[in-house]
């Protein structure tokens, strides 16, 4: 030191060097705060397994409950495995704009950033893995009542091994459909009507229950309306990890007003779309229909995924009242053109899907030229219509070597005592 | 710089420059953090509509149980949309000390201080639609069995949109209440208390089920005690969003240290009020009755909710025990008086509501004259009567025009069937 | 300041003053960061109270639905309370290695360090206290259907203030298990086998539930397997605070690496449970049994929690497929050996419990001795001979003064009416 500078100073200098340390704590804070936020958005989707566990058991007929629950609980489980050996690597992969595959997840800790933002593979794998369950299990209800359980564990393991992370590369993994400015914030598209599409095929190939469209006409009502209800308000808990834990980051400013408004606009469009289907069907039926309601809900934050983060609290609420007319008119449309799906997934899940990737190019305001309606279209239609392909061939073939459906005394019995010998109320 | 300063001390400059970007990193982990906590606080308190639709469609008939369900989903989402509109510009809008509107809820995110405990008007707005949902939903249990579904969407409308909002300004908004030194930190009074009496106005009005308190007594046991005790699970983790959530801040050592003490003071206040209601009920009617071990939880939390972050471990224990003790003496209070409260919903918010506001004042330590008797005592029996009164107004005018009470045909058949067409169990 | 020092270092030098001021700030967010994950993961423990009851009620005959619905209850209250005043303070407490007693949970706020891992006194008594309130509950699925109400509230009363805590601070208070190199990160052993070889304990006791082992040889199957799989998706929900949350803190690249490690290691062991569990129960009985399918994800998370911390992806994996090989094999051995275990409680916590502390030997990688296969073999046996040993005595004088199995009339009509006076689905 030169010029005769006092201790003070010196002491000051090693005070400096001090404060450097104090820089990366807040590197080490952010990284903290955005880990953990990730993993409780995780969380939350994962619970939302038990919702659609519930919901679809409650909307059923309780000589199906055991076949569905067990297709969620191996959704989840089979989903998590294959997703960790195979779907990963595929969707986040390297790949050339078509398709990727870097092989299993891997981790080193040491080649490890320390940062706001920078989250570890571990969390987002989990927080990825739970989207692709989700995906997958939400044909469960679609094609409830008379599939083999055999034939829809084939189907899990494809669905989230490879259809789902092939789709979800296109976009989320800086694919084809990225690059031309395809913009799905959450996965109205890349989960929800890959899931609500699926189903379709699904319930299309197998073809209605017995008795569906006999000629009594019967609803075929669930056998519990209380597992329905908090099945659906689980999933609305799930959606706050859902939506808000897109966001990838809490840390900044940006991040944290962005979490804040997907949060409020999630939650609007859920109350919109429960206001307007129940008012639509108390109109249409001159009851007010619980389950109407509760898919209302549903729908309204299916549509809402895909823009959460690019609308005003206004449009949120014109998203999902719209949603929650178009799951009345999906549910009607299915019954019409006599498509049985038990719980409506379809219109819940694929028909509102699309509206939530429509509704992103009408509302949403972003930059880059995502978000443009030529990409919204297109990719919109490109992954439902891939979704509904890929399984419906799947679904053929299953059928065409007999392994699909369950014969007609099996489907009679119920699934619950022929597939897996014992049933869910048989004390 | 002069006198020949080094290179060193140059850069050091420098250093200090970059180190006041350190100080705004702390400004914007704090914000995040902040935010972070308010929205797992809000989501954790939506999640308590589903410990009610379940607690209340446990502990009655199955042939309301859709009734009961539908009022809790549209409770919430009616609640959301008018606390939006109108709830939340009444409640926090500038006003005169005893009403005040502001309008909807905007948000302008360019006018956002960035700062720890610098809450987004977002998650303000969701957590408090949540806790006017909350205490809508509350009289829904009180009135189950005979209401009109049409009559409860117009009282829902009124109180989370007008009612609740007006007394909640008089307190949390700054109004007459606060100014006089009535405290009630998270809305033993505020919220439940208000629930709690505008069901027993519900109550009163409606008069009892048919058979109710006819020559046989039956209690009309709930049909599914499983969804009773889930439900209180549910309410219990809710509670932890309820409470501490409404420190509305966790950076800060003083924030830090009160959220800790206030979840577990509720903790202890819930134990503390199932083990004395367990015990006074064994000893009044001989028999462990788990409804009464359940509502002595609640009873626990209801009384904790005004003072948890003023009093110490050992005198929550002490609110907890009296609460346990009053929910039990509530109950049987109304059956001797004939009120016909299926779920219990005044004994457990009101009566318990009215004892934490009280306790506020006995055990609370709180400055600037917060807390006072006085204050609590008024505070407490201004805002019960006006839920009261106003409640009781509304649900006779509906009553004169003949909107509020189902026939007696429908009642017997059951509000599932006669009001919306289906039932729960249907199948 | 000397030497004609400008204006601008002396500027420079309230720079830096305030600067030590930021320092701090890291400190006062790590404090709230860290405290905040563990209220968060104490909040998802506590939610597993709400899985067991529901799990247990599931995998139970209806007529002994609220029997066991109000000893989930009384265990969390009871629990929370005797943790307060002695558990908490024999387990945490400054004792000789073998036994300690610090007397009830005290706390000065004015004495708490601010800084990151500095916890609370109030959030780590909340998150042990839930740990506690676990062990005993696992119990109470073992002895269900026969044991009567008060002699479960003794058994919860001594296990939850006095057996566990004990046995808790060999390892966890640092005692001479832990001076030994046990290693139990999340309690395989300490909490899980604790509460499985107690069970163990009481169903040998108490015998066989009438008829369980007669000539038709009935498996007595649940009345509600809906509210077993929704009881499984809680308890793994519950899962990731309590094995996330015993990291402790999360704050530090190591703890956040290391809390996403644990997270994701624990969903890889639950899904490899399930899967395991499956294939083997349905290759044995040739159906896919759901409740093996959820026995197995209960499996795989016991298997892991000793040892997420030390373990890779592949390994956790590994350890998941075992523990649902084991736990199919356990209740086999149960079903041979007749003894009766109505929700397999030992082959889930007891069994698989001990194959975590085996498994943290075999895989674990830690520092200073920790893990070594002697020390886990002494610890896992020494811990599960002690539960079972001491509350095998309890039982016992239980037995032998006539409290302990209600009446062959009581246990035909139910423990419901004949305990409590009054059914779960009683209208």
């Amino acid at each position: 030191m030169s010029c005769g500078m006092a201790y003070g100073q010196e002491a000051e200098v090693m005070e400096v060097v001090e404060e450097v340390v104090a820089v990366s704590d807040a590197d080490v804070l952010g990284f903290a705060v955005d880990n953990l936020f990730l993993l409780l958005a995780a969380v939350l989707v994962i619970f939302m397994q038990a919702g659609f566990a519930i919901l679809e058991s409650g909307l059923n007929h309780s000589k199906n409950t055991v076949n569905i629950l067990m297709k969620n609980v191996m959704d989840f489980a089979i989903g998590v495995l294959l997703y960790f050996f195979i779907g990963y690597g595929i969707m986040y992969g390297d790949g050339n704009g078509y398709f990727a595959f870097d092989g299993p997840v891997s981790f080193d800790a040491s080649e490890q950033t320390i940062a706001a933002g920078e989250l570890t593979t571990m969390v987002d794998f989990l927080f990825q893995a739970a989207f692709a369950a989700t995906a997958a299990t939400i044909v469960s209800g679609a094609v409830a009542g008379r599939m083999k359980f055999a034939a829809y564990m084939i189907y899990t393991v494809v669905l989230t091994g490879v259809i789902y992370p092939i789709s979800g590369y296109w976009k989320w993994g800086g694919g084809w459909l990225d690059a031309m400015g395809f913009y799905d914030f959450a996965g109205s598209i890349v989960v929800h009507a890959v899931g609500g599409f699926a189903g379709l095929a699904g319930a299309i190939v197998l073809g209605p229950r017995i008795g569906r469209f006999g000629k009594d006409k019967t609803a075929m009502p669930g056998h519990n309306l209380t597992f329905a209800a908090l099945g659906v308000f689980i999933l609305l808990i799930g959606w706050f990890g859902f939506n808000p834990g897109s966001q990838l980051a809490i840390v900044g400013a940006d991040n944290t007003l962005a979490v804040m408004l997907i949060a409020v606009n999630t939650t609007l469009a859920a109350a919109a779309g429960a206001v307007s289907a129940l008012v639509l069907s108390w109109v249409l039926d001159k009851k007010p229909d619980l389950t109407m309601a509760l898919n209302g809900i549903l729908a309204g934050l299916v549509g809402i995924t895909a823009n959460c983060d690019g609308v005003t609290n206004g449009e949120s609420i014109v998203i999902g009242v719209v949603a929650g007319l178009l799951v009345v008119a999906g549910i009607k449309l299915l019954e019409a053109v006599k498509i049985d799906d038990p719980v409506g997934a379809w219109p819940v899940h694929g028909l509102c899907g699309l509206w939530g990737g429509i509704a992103t190019g009408i509302f949403g305001d972003y930059s880059d030229g995502y978000g443009n309606m030529t990409a919204q279209i297109t990719g919109s239609i490109v992954i439902a219509a891939y979704a509904f392909v890929t399984m419906f061939i799947l679904f053929t073939i299953l059928k065409a070597v007999g392994v699909l459906r369950v014969s007609e005394e099996d489907e009679m019995v119920g699934l619950d005592l022929s597939e897996h010998g014992h049933s869910a109320y048989g004390e």
